[in-house]
């Protein structure tokens, strides 16, 4: 384990962080200065003064992705504050370039306040084709996000929250039809009620899952709580329908899937023991699972996912942002939806053609991933 | 010249824009991802949430610029909002890139309000090395240059200010070798108080040249004037010795050098006329110069330069902003400083081994210019 950490500092300092500016046309001679430079912009700059809709055809704008972070929410680590964050967000512009071709830049800022976060991504629409938002904690990465919703033309992806969510969503169509369950008659645990609970229970219920039971650190969200913040209480319309309380390990028994978004290591084999027959157990928990793999399916598991690259069935945001930004920016897609997420999924899974227990996910690097995302964002 | 319009709008059309992404170790394998993803990047997050001053080691911060626009005047424009200023703001990082290795990023923002751009390079300071302000309106742009210096930890530099300023003294410095007049003793008239013009006097000032006259489109700025604006107010302290008023052409007569930063076609060849013995003309107002050079020669200048490729001298801020950010970076200068930028002009006008009327300032394409203004920007 020193060895990865000593190898990853010593990967991000040789080249200080992982990526730079490409110059698309060299600039070698007079001419190239000409062109690219005076007098040649100056003749663009005037086409784009008569018609804002050329800005697509002769800037970056239609390939450019701003990654907006205050790292309120960076990894595990909580609030870290921006600096902490560019090394994520350099990595998640790897990845856009690699995956989709997307040109897309970290903007780590310096800002606690949502209205201002707001404000900062008004600012910046001219430049952008779309904008993810990354690292930002719950409960305000839920207002952000549906306040630039209502105020951009450009489409706008909270990462933590859908990213998750379309990901195990397309892992439990695959992990239903290895174990050869109705994936709509599923009883479904989801441990975690922040951005990726919330999110992941919306996606699960709006592909037609009807019994979910969102659980979080004070215990089933049920509608005795009176602690519940405005979006918890939103998820409760369509989950719980027994509208049942206690804690985790109370509603886990007889539930056919557990999906752990939130703290590592509180699961043990009898609660597995306990489960509906076959039981799915997604242990999202990074880098430590809520029970690992291992004594998971020594307990009867009969699938297992992990958010980790070292085990089979790695639920990774990778396979997702890619291809939605990729397909809402060449769709002119102001705002991304449930439907069009929910769609993701489907074709994610439908990526594995014939899926085990050991693979319900595609892996980063396989085929038609980017395309299979970017093909169901479209009105 | 139709021929150049369609030439630069196919050259920004057939890649859409100018700049792209790099990716500095290409991912290939699960490897490459484990270090430049995850869980590689949370290890260098932790190391940067420690110690903040190690962003400038593991993250890009080192190299990177923010061109900061809201197109409030854009090239020759005016006031043409963002997105016609992206064409001009990725040839920026164009020439960042060819000439001084720094990785610049055009943030063309929707923002019309000077404490709302302070702010917004506020937020965006933890990911960047440096800020270059460009194409913001006088005399807004001062304000946020001065806020920016006294709330912010890195550098920042207004382009169309002292960008112009500095070449324009390094070409003045070299013009008089020619001419064998001493720089100190010359009367020099700027026409223009806005950005550049203010700079401008600015920097000859603080070279040590005493009679330096301002002009704006009102006329002679001079005590008797009611309308000046605080900058031109500051400006008239060290301008304008003999406090005379009346019109350009007034102040002309006898007048020792003629830097225009204003308006196009204002000269005759009997203004040239009546200046002093060899007279220096920099008609700088682009695409068309006060007064063809050719007129102006045959009126009797002895040195013309304009910001025109196609003429020799050609006064071109390429020449410095790209320098300047890399010192500034690279020597963790906080506040650029006059002095520095006087010494630039120093240094780049000695790139010019045996200066000519033809030759007073170095090509972009010449050899050490970026090193030239590089290594006078330190503390």
């Amino acid at each position: 384990m020193n060895n990865i950490i000593e190898q990853s500092l010593e990967f991000h300092k040789k080249t200080s962080g992982k990526i730079g500016i490409e110059v698309l046309n060299p600039v070698n001679e007079s001419q190239d200065l000409n062109l690219t430079y005076t007098p040649g912009m100056a003749y663009v700059s005037l086409e784009i003064q008569n018609d804002k809709s050329k800005t697509y055809d002769y800037t970056l704008k239609s390939r450019s992705v701003a990654i907006v972070s205050n790292g309120s929410a960076t990894l595990g680590f909580g609030n870290t504050g921006p600096e902490a964050a560019i090394p994520v967000m350099e990595g998640k512009s790897v990845i856009f370039k690699t995956f989709s071709g997307l040109d897309a830049f970290p903007l780590c800022i310096e800002e606690e306040n949502s209205d201002a976060i707001i404000k900062f991504c008004e600012q910046i629409q001219p430049t952008f084709g779309a904008i993810l938002l990354e690292d930002i904690k719950a409960p305000e990465c839920f207002y952000i996000e549906n306040e630039l919703n209502k105020k951009l033309n450009i489409p706008v992806f909270h990462d933590d929250q859908h990213g998750t969510a379309v990901v195990v969503l397309a892992g439990l169509i695959n992990a239903c039809k290895v174990i050869n369950k109705d994936i709509k008659s599923l009883k479904i645990v989801i441990n975690g009620a922040g951005a990726a609970g919330i999110s992941t229970a919306n996606q699960l219920h709006s592909f037609g899952i009807q019994h979910i039971i969102l659980v979080d650190s004070k215990g089933v969200i049920n509608s005795s709580r009176t602690d519940l913040n405005e979006f918890k209480l939103k998820a409760l319309e369509f989950t719980n329908p027994n509208d049942v309380s206690g804690h985790l390990k109370d509603v886990l028994k007889d539930a056919d899937c557990f999906i752990g978004l939130s703290v590592a290591d509180i699961l043990e084999e009898t609660d597995i023991q306990e489960m509906n027959q076959d039981p799915i157990v997604f242990a999202l928990a990074n880098p430590n699972p809520e029970i690992k793999p291992e004594l998971a399916l020594k307990a009867g598991a009969k699938i297992v996912a992990t958010g980790r690259a070292d085990y089979p069935n790695q639920i990774n945001n990778i396979l997702v942002f890619p291809g939605v930004l990729k397909g809402a920016i060449e769709n002119r897609v102001s705002t991304i939806t449930r439907k069009m997420l929910v769609q993701a999924s489907v074709n994610l899974a439908n990526i594995v053609k014939n899926p085990t227990s050991d693979k319900i996910i595609p892996h980063a690097l396989d085929d038609g991933v980017c395309e299979s995302i970017q093909s169901a964002i479209k009105s």
